[in-house]
């Protein structure tokens, strides 16, 4: 297992936020729990309301109770652990909020002993990122002097690719960039981690994952929610702001990449992003949008809304590994399942030998992302009986049931922790992300999205897409938990 | 599905035997309760007890009760059908026995109209098929007049190369040799003919299948059982005759085979031959021989017998494909499971990217043949928890669970059917098993078997002789029935 990071201050500015209650107080819960933290390790929240350290315990310990404790014996432990959550409320663009922050931390570091390390969550909306970090700049909060200093940046990173360079540059005027750690989730989560495990830990994929054996890679994120709470941001940003720059790209990258020759944040982000830099630009042609059924209804949505809900895409990677071979991508609202699966499916057999057999389905290998944590193998077997019939039959791993469900690492607690341990290899880079952006960015301009019904795989287009490949979009992981 | 076979008179000589009782009368039930028999067919014991019809239809339907039926439906069928099996007894070596056996063929098709189609099933004790063979060419059974005439012949197949050949030139002075079908049972199991689908019908996997990514090949058979009931036959055998000539032979030309151009008799039994002329002279020093603790006292065993009950052999194939990739083949009595099953052991991987672990167990793949009807893939996944420690994993298809247990034909079924149809694929050719026997002939001359207990794996020397690989004999498939 990793060794305990040292001990550090955590200051969440949006403490009273639905972040910090849903993810955050229950992640540094449980790593608490787990032993993964130092006795010393030390919570500060920080936000506009005028909240009392009772009343923040209060508010984490629903948030505890609600998304993390899965036993009695857990949560009877943050009785002995609230003591390390204090609270500051201010305004944050009032410099005597960090002047009382300096004081505070000083206060904490004294009594505890800690050696001054400073970690910074920013969860608040994205307006106030260059706020904060400027006044966290005046306040010499940037600096690192008796320990490290550094800065998680929540998503969304920008809303096009001028204001994500506009707000590194930001970031950059205060923190080196090895001190940010800019977050996409989905790189916390176990299964995504995996994908470079069954990769680059086994020698017999890795000789199939490329032009000679692959016919195409499928990419589906796919949620049955309808627009819900976050309407006003959705609205704005739609399916390729919300889901593509981000978890699409980052799937994307992390099955498209070359072997790094190590696994640290430099080799890994360097791989990636070379992979990014190899996508061919992205052409209208090659996207469907859609709009579910509804949408424009919606409280809080623009009259005549153009925004889409779904998107899916055909995108090339132009490097000598992937040369031809097209990528699907779909993401979209209103859909029948939770659902993010990667799917590779392979070419078809050179011969076919069993002549009973008209077809043979082609081989394909699914890694599932989530809600089912899984890997499929579809392969054709010999059906029972005379003759040689075949079929093809799953052959798969399932996570949970190996491993059993509790033992996952939730994705906050694998980011926070690698955060205090200064790895930033699961964390995006500046360059990344705008790269991301500028791949994204010449599609979101107003297209008509096509409607299609809740409840439905997007519009007709998205299956007419991927029809020239002789396949469907795959819904492999479906139900795989048996 | 296969179509029906034409109508035909199966002739089993030995029909009051061991193998009628418990294999031939339950398989021949079977395929009439599942209708892929013709009405008309008919089965014509043969043997030198004298029995009358209905004694016969009791010793059958006692074989089917115990080893074919599994519901009270399909065994009530057995009143119906039992009127298709008629009994002839007489002796092998006497003409008279098939001058009657001519009329009576001659009769039950002027009855039912059946036109003429006879299938000879030798399932007596060897030394009786020159016998037989000669007294059907006497009596001009050999001759296809009206319809097609066939012998399946049971093994064992001669005793060496010699008594082979002997044998072959024998039967082929009656028959030619499409007439021929020499059993090897093995060849009847799903899981060994899905072998060839697994290899075939899928792209993924013949890529992998050769010396660049396979670092060796471990065939086991394994019985727990001591050498029971054929103790004389073994005796004078050992487990080099008796396992290595005909079932591990015979994986080991599936495994190693290259494509054929078609799933025919011709194509794949080629294949087949081009292996077994490739395995380089067996050397002594790749030998290990057994004879479990307790074998002398056996009663029926030679004084101070030097019969081996347990063999482990390293081969090469010098050709293209394997150069230089080890084949480890072990078969043996009283070992501490029964266990069929092929494993293919890649090489690891190139570069060692996460740190955390010291060495990667390379990928294993195993193809479970019996009892364990399965396929497990031995993956490399990421743990659980922070870090990128990784663990080697099993990925997993069960026949049975998928299928259904009672779906999958059983060895005989299939091979009787097969015959039946004209189809040789799955029997051995003349030139294969004086191939077969040529290979294992050079090891059988006289050597000290080293004892073991019985429970063990064998001789210290079987795990010595694998240790170069830096791996151990695998038991992949015990226990994967979940």
């Amino acid at each position: 297992m990793a060794t305990k990071p040292e001990p550090a201050v955590i200051v969440i500015f949006g403490a009273s936020g639905d972040l910090a209650r849903r993810k955050l107080g229950p992640a540094l819960h449980s790593l608490t729990c787990a032993g993964l933290l130092p006795a010393q390790t030390q919570i500060v929240g920080v936000a506009r309301s005028s909240l009392s350290d009772a009343m923040f315990h209060e508010q984490i310990y629903a948030g505890v109770q609600t998304y993390s404790c899965y036993d009695e014996g857990e949560c009877s432990m943050w009785e002995n652990s609230k003591q390390h959550y204090t609270y500051l409320s201010g305004d944050y663009d009032d410099p005597e909020t960090y002047y009382r922050l300096v004081q505070h931390l000083t206060q904490l570091e004294e009594r505890s002993g800690a050696p001054g390390n400073h970690l910074f969550y920013l969860s608040t909306p994205p307006f106030l990122y260059p706020v904060i970090v400027e006044q966290l700049h005046r306040a010499g909060l940037n600096r690192q002097e008796r320990g490290w200093t550094r800065i998680i940046i929540e998503k969304p990173f920008g809303h096009d690719l001028a204001s994500a360079q506009e707000l590194n540059a930001q970031i950059h005027a205060a923190f080196d960039e090895p001190q940010i750690y800019r977050i996409d989730h989905y790189l916390g989560k176990e299964t995504v981690q995996n994908i470079l495990t069954f990769r680059f830990a086994n020698a017999i994929f890795e000789p199939l994952w490329n032009r000679n054996y692959v016919a195409h890679v499928q990419i589906t994120v796919a949620e049955p929610d309808l627009v819900g709470q976050r309407v006003g941001y959705y609205d704005r940003a739609g399916v390729l702001r919300d889901m593509f720059q981000n978890h699409l790209m980052q799937l994307l990258t992390l099955v498209a990449m070359e072997p790094p020759f190590a696994f640290d944040a430099r080799a890994l982000r360097d791989e990636k992003v070379k992979v990014l830099h190899a996508v061919r630009a992205l052409h209208p042609d090659d996207l469907v949008l859609g709009q579910y059924d509804g949408y424009q209804n919606e409280d809080g949505v623009a009259q005549a809304s153009q925004t889409p809900t779904f998107a899916a895409l055909r995108l090339f990677i132009d490097n000598w590994r992937w040369q031809g071979v097209p990528f699907y991508l779909r993401s979209g609202k209103g859909l029948p399942h939770k659902l993010t699966e990667i799917t590779i499916e392979f070419k078809r057999v050179p011969h076919l030998l069993f002549p009973e057999n008209v077809d043979l389905t082609p081989n394909h290998l699914s890694l599932c992302i989530q809600p089912d944590e899984a890997i499929h193998l579809n392969f054709a077997t010999k059906m029972p009986g005379a003759g040689m019939r075949v079929e093809p039959v799953d052959m798969k791993f399932l996570y949970g049931k190996h491993f059993g469900k509790t033992a996952l690492l939730e994705a906050y607690e694998r980011l926070l922790l690698d955060a205090l341990q200064g790895d930033a290899s699961l964390f995006i880079r500046a360059d990344e992300i705008e790269l991301a952006w500028g791949l994204i960015d010449p599609l979101t301009e107003a297209r008509q999205p096509a409607l299609y019904p809740v409840g439905s795989w997007g519009p007709p287009d998205a299956a007419a897409l991927i029809a020239p490949e002789q396949s469907v979009w795959h819904i492999g992981c479906v139900a795989s938990n048996e």
